[in-house]
């Protein structure tokens, strides 16, 4: 087999045998089939794309490159969610211990990635002492232990993807719907959980901007998971304005345990009881959605799931007194972003509101800048809010750096207008 | 200016300017721009294609990123021609001694190349003692003295297109007729002459299988010389059987000395009058086509071309006497391949005719291959030709190395049928 014939087979629009792209995966991987013909090769698939069953190869030969968890000693059906990411997202904070509280088993591993904000490893670094490396068989124990346990990505999973996506990044090989359909899995299909539940977001604040097109994504993962052999769901979710309220990793800390203490923003909370519902079906807890609607709800109010947070934070030794007293998260400095004009919140720039959260500090550009995890960004009024003259809509919490662009950024990030709209928080789910 | 940024707007169809090619091709060459990235960009191009003006900025970034030739100092028009290849042709050995013999100033650099048969270089190495490798100052000399000679390309010649050709041969995007078309013109444009004629092939043995296609590429090399400054001609010409008969080294010497001679085949006489024709016009030799016909034809009944292939020659010390007694060409053994049936030589499969010189040492499949420049094959009907079972259909000249496998090649190469079928031996003339 000759990687300049597998290029040409897939220019012509051909379909690669799962054979030819394990071999694919497998010389690369080794070294033995360079970067510029990889690269050829993806800029053919760009054009060309790939059929679920090339993409669910590539996921499973992406996985097979590295390390696979075994989480079979843990009792019972394990539970993993993932996002595509969005501004304000901190729905795993919130619906491990949900799920967690019913008696699923949540085994979430994280990567830490770039973006506006941090990722969730980030967030929960925002609690002093929180011990993200845990070892498979620590990480097997803390599971089994409290039904829930977020961790980092362990560094030898998925060494193809990792090389992949350094390639794909400067090469103009990112956004092909069955790369990144695949890179996702890989991880995902690495982590070992039988259920899944794929937040994929729309909107102005996600990578698709449209339904149709988070859509398409969604079926190739969803078709991916269960050619694999998992039980998946994928559910559409509206990133055209931040989820919740807060933007930034200690903020969002603050924010998940409002929620999980029964005083949540309604589309964080709506979001983390739908994605709950489908895993715990899945899962076998509940026999119908509507119940586990019912009975995932109620852990916000009874202190249940309030109570499966502080269980995993003491287990990975977080600092429980930063949690039971939730102000130690609001220390920055404050500013706030007044209308000028009456009206109606009629959108924001989403991507905006996380690009002034990184102004701050609360995000990354590049892999070695240094976050300030007390800092971000509020948004006092959502879509179809009114607004008189002089309402405050966002709140700046900052320690001086990158004030005066943040508040620019945010300013212009925030559209007010004379008619109320509404969002489709939840737009489609596909089973 | 960031190659990922020129890779995402060909990818998006767009046009990419002057500078940003030069850019590219300087960067590249230079080694700041890795092979992975352009081997996406060219990818990129094999999809969305090029315009003319993108193409020429291509090809005279590669021209200008190694030593450009100065042929000032020879007096009066220069000439040269270019074949995008074929089986059996030996068009510029006659064709130069014709136009030089009417007093065009024939100036010819060859590059080696792989193929069935050795390129023009190989073919003069047939002649004892041919000097192939000649200054600048010895090629400038030769042409002002004797009107013509035909040298190796210079090492230092276009490297960029040396360092892309090689990476486009292992990725997958040979084939992309704005890359083909601005590779063969930088070359060209480095070569220094000021009036060129393209002999683009079509047919079963060329890379272009229609005359449509022959033509596309034809169109843009035609426009990149123009822009460039040079008077350009494309002819398009049939590869539907071998030019001539004979096919290999020293055999298409031989095939040349006769047509020299004036006892040459027609169609290989038509083609270089033809392009001679052209070249002599746009020389400003001849004021019309058909004068230019008439007068180049006549140099090769009354010994004026002849004496100019002598003249180059001597002049690059070849062995005259070979020259002399062309039957030194003919050293071979010989083994006939008879007809089986009756009927009409209906069509070849001209690359297998190739395969067949190559398997007997003829041509090379890799660059360290060395050549029997002795061996080769006779076609000795072509198309249209009526055929009686036992007439003489082909000559093998061989050496014993792979006689057995070249006869079945070239059998299985021999279409008889029932049908007199002609060759459109010249499709079209593009200006």
């Amino acid at each position: 087999m000759l990687m300049v014939d597998l290029i040409l087979k897939k220019r012509a629009g051909e379909v690669l045998s799962k054979e030819e792209i394990n071999f694919m995966i497998n010389e690369y991987v080794k070294g033995n089939i360079p970067d510029y013909q990889m690269s050829a090769f993806l800029m053919a698939v760009y054009f060309q794309g790939m059929n679920e069953h090339e993409s669910t190869a590539l996921a499973i030969a992406m996985r097979d490159s590295g390390k696979v968890y075994d989480l079979s000693k843990i009792k019972g059906i394990k539970v993993d969610k993932h996002s595509t990411g969005g501004v304000g997202d901190k729905v795993t904070l919130v619906l491990g211990p949900m799920v967690a509280a019913v008696g699923a088993k949540f085994a979430k591993m994280s990567g830490r990635g770039l973006g506006h904000t941090g990722g969730t490893l980030d967030k929960l670094e925002a609690i002093k002492g929180f011990k993200l490396e845990q070892s498979e068989e620590d990480f097997i124990d803390l599971v089994s232990k409290h039904g829930l346990a977020v961790i980092g990505q362990s560094a030898d999973i998925t060494p193809a993807d990792k090389l992949l996506y350094a390639l794909r990044d400067v090469t103009g090989t990112v956004d092909s719907v069955p790369l990144i359909a695949s890179s996702i899995m890989s991880k995902k299909l690495a982590s070992g959980s039988d259920v899944i539940v794929l937040d994929v977001k729309y909107g102005s604040g996600a990578f698709m901007h449209t339904v149709k097109d988070a859509e398409k994504l969604a079926e190739v993962m969803v078709k991916i998971g269960n050619l694999a052999g998992k039980k998946m769901t994928a559910i559409i979710t509206s990133m055209d304005e931040p989820l919740g309220h807060k933007i930034g990793n200690g903020l969002e800390v603050y924010e998940s345990i409002e929620t999980l203490s029964g005083k949540g923003p309604e589309d964080l909370v709506t979001v983390c009881v739908e994605i709950g519902a489908y895993l715990t079906v899945d899962a076998k807890i509940f026999k119908t959605l509507d119940e586990a609607r019912i009975e995932l709800k109620k852990t916000l109010t009874d202190g249940r799931a309030l109570n499966k947070f502080r269980e995993m934070v003491i287990a990975q030794k977080g600092d429980i007194k930063m949690i039971d007293n939730p102000k130690s998260f609001l220390t920055a400095k404050t500013h706030q972003i007044y209308a000028s004009e009456p009206g109606y919140v009629e959108s924001f720039l989403t991507t905006e509101i996380g690009t002034a959260a990184r102004l701050l500090g609360a995000g990354r550009l590049t892999k070695d800048d240094i976050l300030d995890l007390d800092v971000g960004v509020e948004v006092n009024k959502k879509i179809g809010d009114k607004v008189e003259k002089g309402d405050l809509l966002a709140t700046i919490y900052h320690n001086d750096k990158g004030l005066e662009e943040a508040v620019k950024v945010l300013t212009n990030a925030i559209k007010i207008g004379q008619s109320k709209k509404g969002v489709k928080l939840i737009a489609k789910v596909i089973r």
